[in-house]
Parts: C-alpha cells; structure tokens; sequence
C-alpha cells in the first residue's frame, strides 16, 4: 500500500496511490483509517511531507563507501562505526517533493545524498532485531542535504543539514518494501550521478530501531534516514536532483536561490 | 506572568499561576488565550510539560568555567566556541517537574546540568540582536542531564542526551525575566551543589536567536536551552535534583531506576 500526504481545496488529508488515482482517507495510517468514497487525479494534488515526525532521526555514517571516500579526500584513514549511534536531523528543515531547496547566498558547496527514509508506525521500547520491522509502517525517501564547508566549520551540524528546506521527503510512503531489493539512483538534472544497493549498510534497519528501542521509545510518525553511499557532485542553482529507490518512487526538488528573509 | 501546562479530571490546559491558584486558560500563550471562570489549587493539578516543541535546539557549550573544567578533567587544554553553534536535543525525551528520570541499568555515570530554557512565541527569520528577544513568550528550566561515558563512547550525543526521560523541563514559563538578574542553583538531595550567573554566557540568548535564524525559521512553541556552568557530581538512584533559576522558580525532579521495558 502506498501512502500519500496531501492537499486538495484547501483541506490535508491521507490518502492511498491506486494507479494515477488518491483515493482520500478518513483518519491517518498510524492512528486508523477508513477509505472515502472520494478520490483525485495523482497529478491535481499538492503532495505534502509524508508525515511531521515527533522525532527525526538520521544516521550519519552507514555504508563503506561513502566513509572511505570522505575519508580520502581529507588524507586519513577510513573510520568505520563499530556501533549503530544514531543522530538527529530537524522536522523545521522538511519540505515535500516538487518544492524547492532554498540555497542560501553564503553557502558554497551544496550536496545531497539519497537515503532510505524508514516510517515508524507503533509505539517501540525494547525490541529485539527479531521483532524490530514489527514497529515500521513504511519506507519513503529522504534527501538529507548538506553544507560541506559548514559541516566541516561548524562544531555542529545545526546549518549544514538544518537549513530551511535541506530536507526535501517523499513523496509518499510505501508499506510493501523488500528491503533487499532496493536500488538508489540519484539524477542531477536527469544524468545519474550515484547508483547503489539500498540495504548495503554497515547496520541495518532492525539493526537501528533495536538499538534505538533499548534506550528510547519509538512513537508513530517517527522518521529514520538511514544514511548514504557514494558521493555527489557539488550542486548550483537550477539544478534539480532526483532520488529514486526503485519499489518505492522518486522524490525530485529543485534547487534555487534563498531570498534574505521568508 | 507565568505559564503552566497542567492536567486535572482528563483534561490538560494551559493556566496562569497566581499565587497559589491556576487560573485556566482557554487557548494557548502562543495562538492566543481567554481566563476561563476556573481556577484550581496549584498542588491539586499534574504539571505537565510546558509545551512540547516542534523543534529542540540545545547549546552544548556555553559557559567558560564548564569548557574549563572538562577540559582539565582529560588533560587537554580548553577550545572555547569561537561561533554559536546550537545543537539538538530529541523531545521524546522530555519530562514534566515531579517526574523520575529513569536511569538505564547500564549507565555508570549520569550527571545533570541546570540550564535556562527559551520558548519561542512567535515565528520568527532573519532576525538582528536587536530585534531576537521579540520572538521570545518566556523563560523555563531544563535539566539537560547526561551520561558521561556514552558521551565520551558513542560518536553522536544520542543516547547519553536522549535516553527516555533524560530531560526534564519546568515548573512553567515565566515571561517577566531580566536575564542579567537570573542565578541558577542546583542541589542534590537538598546541599548547593553549583551556583552561577545564568547569563555569564559566552554567546547570549539574543545573538543565538539571530545566529539561528540566519538560516532557520523558529516556530512558537520552540525551545532553545541555553548550556550549564560548572560541573555536577555523579548522581545515583534515589537522589532528587532540584534546579531553581530565582525568578523563574524551581524545577525538581527524582532519580529512579529504569526497568527494563517502558
């Protein structure tokens, strides 16, 4: 099932993808729902971020390959995680698929980086690896862009992941997921730019929300991005990058210049 | 005046404190309110958490003296912040005055830090020094508490900061404060344990709202903790920890074991 967040007429409401057809929903896929009798052309609705998360959760470092190749540009060694520390990104910085990526006028190196956005959809504390995908409702895909210079400047990633709208999500969320399967590609005005296995993570998802649960409780809505493999080329205004992770869709956002004030 | 977020009979309302009474309030302080006819005696409600904040912002360092003091604790010599750089901290794990921080049966150091706490009332971007403290509704007390090893283990702050119930935030906002005339006290089980000016701030509460909203969009019900002074003994169960910031009031809370499932 495929899980679309949008709006129509003034009114957001939930809603299920069936072919180019929304078909509305009474409630929400956490708390319970009932199909409406009203549907809507895919293409007439404004799609929103698939979910606000109470907490938004990011992992930072997860796949070989794009640590070892961070790890070279700056002349020192690969170092790999050996635990599943995750971290945080802000619910501020979320924006849907379609809008625009906001680059603000002192930035200098704008990147993304595709990931695998997973949707929490029941209460969590103390789950094993064996019963953790028991807690998710979906996948979705995330774009977690980063200042580089800023990243490297700052003792923080506040700016450098945080900025208005550096967190284009969606555009929907997909509850038939095969994790193994999984294929990202990421486009930069329709050129692919990074191609990798989804599920080739140094810890994976079960792996996370055990670590997570032992310590934290998981509510519904909460998001974790699972981090990126390879790298991107430097971004510019009027470039529009896509990600896609075949079995679930392909988030796209523009990229333009930030006016001084919103 | 001063806010209170209370629960009575079922229901959880915003009230003002007068006194020992609670003034109801229909609305809220950030999208607007009415004093209802009802009052209640402050000891006869459930204090809850003042508001539970979109986004939670969280300065990790702030105070010469606490830079000082850790870093002579490891032998390295003291890397003040030359910029203010905020962090994050995860609202799953706030708890109201009166509430136990459970503490997990593995932690072996846990520590607590007396901060002021900023509530954001009204949105706010681009925002000068001059014009930051417009966006302020008031002023609260967190109690940002901490487990030294995994801070020191772990590559991100994730389960030393945001372990369940790790921090506690209250009594309520007051928003009639002069910043310079606030001292933060802490005691454990009742002793003074650190006493300091809270606003002897390397970076103020003004120039990080500006600092920020360079590049982010604060949100009424957003909370900014401001950072800690000094250094705190280690805390075990059955310890209580009061912070009281004079003027503000005084936020306390006991020392519990977690069990193993919440």
């Amino acid at each position: 099932m495929r899980w679309v967040r949008f709006s129509q007429g003034g009114r957001t409401a939930y809603g299920i993808v069936e072919g180019e057809r929304v078909v509305e929903a009474a409630g929400d896929p956490f708390g319970g729902y009932e199909r409406t009798g009203r549907s809507h052309d895919l293409r007439g609705v404004k799609i929103e971020v698939p979910v606000v998360p109470p907490t938004f959760y990011c992992v930072g470092l997860n796949y070989a390959a794009h640590i070892r190749e961070a790890a070279a540009k700056v002349g020192l060694p690969p170092d790999l995680p050996r635990t599943p520390d995750v971290g945080y990104r802000a619910s501020s910085a979320l924006i849907a698929h379609g809008e625009p990526v906001a680059i603000p006028a002192d930035a200098t190196k704008v990147q993304y980086e595709g990931e695998l956005a997973v949707v929490i959809g029941k209460r969590a504390k103390g789950l094993s690896e064996a019963e953790a995908l028991g807690c998710v409702l979906g996948y979705s895909i995330g774009n977690d862009v980063s200042e580089r210079a800023w990243q490297k400047s700052d003792r923080t990633l506040w700016r450098a992941k945080n900025t208005d709208t550096f967190k284009p999500m969606g555009p929907w969320i997909e509850t038939d997921v095969v994790l193994d399967r999984l294929e990202t590609r990421v486009r930069v005005n329709g050129v692919e730019t990074t191609r990798f296995p989804t599920n080739d993570m140094l810890f994976g998802v079960a792996t996370y929300i055990s670590a997570i649960t032992r310590y934290i409780t998981l509510v519904p809505g909460d998001i974790i991005w699972m981090g990126t493999d390879g790298t991107s080329p430097d971004l510019k205004v009027g470039d529009t990058v896509d990600v896609e992770i075949a079995g679930i869709g392909v988030l796209s956002n523009p990229f333009v210049a930030a006016s001084s004030r919103t």
